[in-house]
């Protein structure tokens, strides 16, 4: 390629550091890609960190050493977050969003690619710093938020099925009893699609009394994997003992007043 | 805030349109946002066109009018599309894959969000002329590649279920033979997900006889909704005649010979 401008290469860094997060590339990647010297390529790398920073896009962090080289990582802001968040509380808020039953519709916004994006980015700026190895959750509803979350971290996702199916060979399952609707199910995974002695966090989209979250701690034990994180979108205020001790939410939902057609969420303690 | 410097606001406006692929901002935005005159930004504009395109990253469109702004699309290059195909292949064609009953072991690459994102972009680059609505799949393991090619295309994402879950509000259900198995199966979709008179696309990890995507057309017609396109990872060579006509697939499967340990994987017409 012929030499670039520095604004050319400033604007091909950001496209592919932030296409790839949490990705390390060396300097020599770059240096051949762009035919630009290595003191160039680090100029370059001081501006385009000024200016994720400048506008709240992210983390670029310089690794020093052999394994070195840069990368992105598309942290949050606290700022950002919250106003996100209770955005999010009051389009979910909206009474037509009221299912008989007592339950809230809102698979339209857990299947919106760009409002998903943004959930993955919140609940990886909670978990970066684990470094877990694996993002896992359970089918179905759960995994377009699972699945942001694992592509703002750069690892693996982990579809947990509730039955097994011959496609993925051998499985581990367990059978658990939910929390809320003290019913026996069963959840399993493909022995080969987890290393041992590795760390994972689990995404779901809802958490009650917390049974599948507690189902997928037991069933991690069979893998000599250990669950070092829990996020949700959106938990239920009752029961307030939840299975599971520790965890983050983004939204909190009191209670759904069919009668009155009233929805009553709030941002969680966190995102307050 | 402060006047910028060019690159700064380079690097911000492929940053915003990067992450938010097909959606169409103002040149006001971009004024406000960098305190700065029209004519500035769009001398910017034609400089982020000019690197999209030297690097194969996509399209950026400027539109005018009323409802005018800028949008970038990330098509892929058939260049890029072939290579990545190719590489693909040789990566599912590895021995340890084969699952004894002639099955490949391919969630590794299926849940991994790197990997989807690019197969989700090529998928979206066949489709995105047809201006579809809605990408649809079927639960569960076709989720991570159409939610990939839902986010390239900034449309909404439909997940068909196996059965219909109460909390979803009310369903329609219809019943089909699977293809290959001949059995009956069941796929819902909740009422107030789709508008009436719309377009959709369905995507999937695997098609064998077609059965589940001629489930899905039949299916839309209870909706009042065109399935304009259909593309899948991967399609068996037998059986050559299909239950549907028309489709997209990036790799077809002729056999999996579980004697001699050995996947046979070609990349399909369009990506040889």
């Amino acid at each position: 390629m012929d030499k670039l401008h520095r604004n050319e290469r400033i604007g091909a860094l950001i496209k592919i550091l932030s296409d790839n997060p949490n990705k390390i590339f060396t300097l020599n990647y770059f240096t051949d890609l762009f035919n630009a010297a290595k003191s160039t390529i680090s100029e370059d790398i001081v501006i385009v960190k000024k200016i994720m920073e400048k506008f709240s896009f992210g983390e670029v962090e310089t690794i020093s050493g052999a394994a070195g080289g840069v990368k992105y990582t598309p942290v949050s802001s606290m700022n950002n977050a919250k106003k996100f968040v209770k955005e999010l509380c009051t389009k979910l808020m909206s009474p037509e969003r009221i299912i008989p039953g007592g339950f809230i519709y809102m698979t339209d916004v857990i299947y919106s690619p760009d409002t998903v994006a943004v959930i993955g980015e919140i609940l990886a700026t909670q978990f970066v710093s684990l470094e877990p190895d694996y993002v896992l959750t359970v089918e179905t509803k759960g995994i377009p938020v699972a699945l942001m979350t694992a592509r703002a971290l750069n690892i693996p996702l982990l579809i947990v099925r509730r039955d097994s199916k011959v496609t993925e060979g051998s499985t581990v399952s367990i059978n658990y009893v939910s929390g809320s609707t003290r019913r026996i199910q069963t959840m399993s995974l493909s022995k080969r699609s987890i290393k041992k002695n590795t760390k994972s966090i689990f995404i779901d989209d809802f958490m009650k009394a917390g049974g599948t979250a507690h189902g997928i701690i037991e069933l991690m034990k069979e893998f000599e994997n250990e669950v070092v994180g829990i996020g949700v979108l959106i938990e239920t205020k009752e029961p307030r003992h939840k299975l599971v001790n520790s965890y983050v939410s983004l939204l909190t939902l009191d209670e759904v007043d069919e009668e009155k057609g009233k929805i009553n969420i709030q941002p969680s303690r966190l995102f307050i």
